[in-house]
C-alpha cells in the first residue's frame, strides 16, 4: 500500500475521533501512552473477523466496522467493563475510498456511544480482515466474576436470543425467511449491540456473569464448570422474537437458540434475595432481562422442555 | 477453521507460556484482567506483518514468530516501557502443525527473555498474516520523550544501521550478496532485536529518544519536529557493520542507512553535560550506541559527508 493510500486511510480514521484525558500521548499512529485510573483494572480483548469466515465478501461496510468494534465490546460487557481504548488492524485489497469512509463511520459511531478513543491503528494491503484489542476499566475488586453461582440461584439472560442464528441460516440458503423478517434478522447479526450498561449494571448484584461469544449452552456452561455446580433451564421461557419463535419446528432450531453466538447477549445468575433489585435496575435503564432457569447442586446443564421432558 | 484445529493452535501458545503476577485473570483466551502497577502508565503498540507485504511466503516461521513480537517491541523500547503482556491474532490458510509449532518457539523465546503473557489470542483461517498488540508499563512523569531536543544536544543512535535493508535488496534481487553476508544480513532482518534495555536505560538521560520503523531519517525528523529543531548528522559516523560499509558506493547506498526500518534501532539526544553518563550505562549494560551528529536552532536534517558538503 503506497503512502498516500495510508494517509487517505488515516485521515478516515483520525476524522471525529473520540478525544479521553487518560490518553496521555498519541505516538505516531500505532502506539500510544494511557493512563489506567487509581483503583482500576484492565480489561482487554481481542476479536478478529475475516472476509468468507466472518462477512460476506458484499457486507456492508458500515456494518462491518460497527461489529469489528461490538465483538470485542461484547466482551467486556461481560466482564462489566466501562469501555475505553480500542486498537485497530485493518487489512483490504486496495484503498477504496467509499468504502473505507463507511467502515469508519460504522466503527466511529459505535465508539462515540461508548466513549472509546482509537489509540493505534495499522493498515495493510491484503485480504479484508480486521483485527481489534478493545481495553476497559474495571475497579479493583471482584469484578463480573464466572464462578461464584450458588445454588438456588436464578439464571437470566439479556435481550433476545436466536436471530443471528436465523440471518446466518437464511444466508446459507438452509432457511427461507419472508423479506422483512430476513432484513430484520440480517440487521442483528450485522449491527450487534454490545450489552455494555447491562455489565456495568451487574457490579455487585450478580454471583456469575458471561457474554456469549459461542452461544447460551456454552456460555452459561462455563458459568457452571467454574462454580462447580448444574442448571436447568427452561425452553418456554427463553426469550424470542415472534419472528423466532415461528421457526421453532425441530430440535435444530432449538439448537439455535443454545448454540448461535452472533446475538452478544449476557447471562448472568444472581441470588434470589436480589432479584427485585436486579429487575429494577434493568427496568431503570430500559435494558430487558429475562429469568430462564436455576442453578442445582446435580452437574450439567439441562434443558427443560414444555412438557416437562429434559431436552 | 475446525475447533480441533483451533485446540491444537491454542495448545502451541498455552504451552510454556510466560505468567505474570499482573495479570489478575485469564478469560477464556481471547481476554484478561491485567494489573498496572501503581505509579505506571501503559504503552501499547500494534504492528501487523502480512505474507506478500512483510515477508516471503518461505519465510521461517520461527523468525515470523519472533519478528511479530519484536517489531511492536521496538515500540515499547522507544517510549522506555518494561515489556508486559500482549495478545495476537493470527490468520493461516490451515493447521499445519510444524509451521505452528516452530511460529510459536520463535514467539514465545522471545515473550520469555522480555517475560511478556500472551494474554490473548484469536486465530482465523485465512492468507496469512499476524498482528500483535504489545503493552508496557513506563514510570509516572515524563518517560522517554520525542519533543525536549535542544540545541547543542549530542545525537545517538543503537547498534548498526543498513543491514536489514541490505537483505530486502538482495531479497529483490536488486544487489548480489556473497552467501555468507546475505546469511548475515538475512539474519538480522529476520531476527531484530528489540533495544528494550536501551529504552529503558535512557530514562532521565535522553532528552528525546525515538524508534525508527521507517529508518534514521524519519524517525529522527519526528524528534527534530516535536521539538522545534534541526540537526546535523555526519555521514562518516554512521555505525555500518564492514558488510554495509562495502556497499556504501552511491546515494542509493546512503539511501539505504537512512531510511531502512528494518534495522529496529534507537535513535536519541541527549544533552552534552551527560554524555560520560550514558556511555558508561550503556557499556555496563554491554550495548553499543554511536554519537552520529548534533541539534542545531536551524530547522531541517542535514547529512554531512566525509568531505564536508551536504548531502
Amino acid at each position: 500500500m503506497s503512502l498516500s493510500e495510508f494517509q487517505v486511510i488515516e485521515r478516515y480514521f483520525a476524522r471525529g475521533s473520540v478525544t479521553r484525558e487518560d490518553v496521555v500521548l498519541g505516538v505516531g499512529d500505532d502506539a500510544a501512552l494511557l493512563q489506567v485510573p487509581l483503583g482500576h483494572q484492565l480489561f482487554t480483548a481481542i476479536a478478529t473477523l475475516t472476509e468468507g469466515t466472518h462477512f460476506l465478501p458484499d457486507a456492508d461496510p458500515g456494518s462491518l466496522g460497527h461489529r469489528a468494534l461490538a465483538v470485542p465490546l461484547s466482551r467486556l460487557a461481560g466482564a462489566g467493563a466501562a469501555p475505553a481504548w480500542a486498537t485497530l488492524a485493518l487489512t483490504v485489497p486496495s484503498s477504496e475510498e467509499p468504502w473505507l469512509e463507511r467502515f469508519s463511520e460504522g466503527f466511529q459511531r459505535l465508539a462515540h456511544r461508548f466513549d472509546v478513543q482509537l489509540v493505534g491503528g495499522d493498515t495493510t494491503q491484503g485480504p479484508r480482515s480486521t483485527t481489534v484489542v478493545a481495553s476497559g476499566l474495571v475497579p479493583d475488586g471482584p469484578g463480573n466474576l464466572r464462578g461464584q453461582a450458588r445454588d438456588g440461584d436464578l439464571i437470566y439472560v439479556t435481550g433476545t436470543l436466536g436471530e443471528a442464528g436465523l440471518a446466518i441460516l437464511a444466508q446459507q440458503r438452509m432457511l427461507r425467511l419472508p423479506v422483512a423478517d430476513r432484513r430484520l434478522a440480517l440487521q442483528r447479526l450485522e449491527w450487534p449491540e454490545p450489552r455494555i450498561r447491562c455489565g456495568l449494571a451487574l457490579h455487585g448484584l450478580a454471583s456469575a456473569v458471561t457474554d456469549l461469544p459461542e452461544g447460551l449452552a456454552m456460555g452459561l456452561d462455563e458459568i457452571l464448570k467454574a462454580s462447580e455446580v448444574g442448571a436447568s433451564i427452561y425452553a418456554e421461557r427463553l426469550p424470542v422474537s415472534a419472528r423466532v419463535r415461528a421457526r421453532l419446528h425441530d430440535a435444530r432450531d432449538w439448537d439455535l437458540l443454545l448454540t448461535s453466538g452472533g446475538d452478544h447477549e449476557l447471562c448472568f445468575t444472581v441470588a434470589p434475595g436480589k432479584q427485585r433489585q436486579l429487575e429494577a435496575r434493568f427496568s431503570r435503564l430500559g435494558e430487558s432481562c429475562t429469568w430462564i432457569g436455576i442453578v442445582e447442586r446435580t452437574p450439567g446443564l439441562r434443558c427443560v422442555a414444555g412438557d416437562g421432558s429434559t431436552v
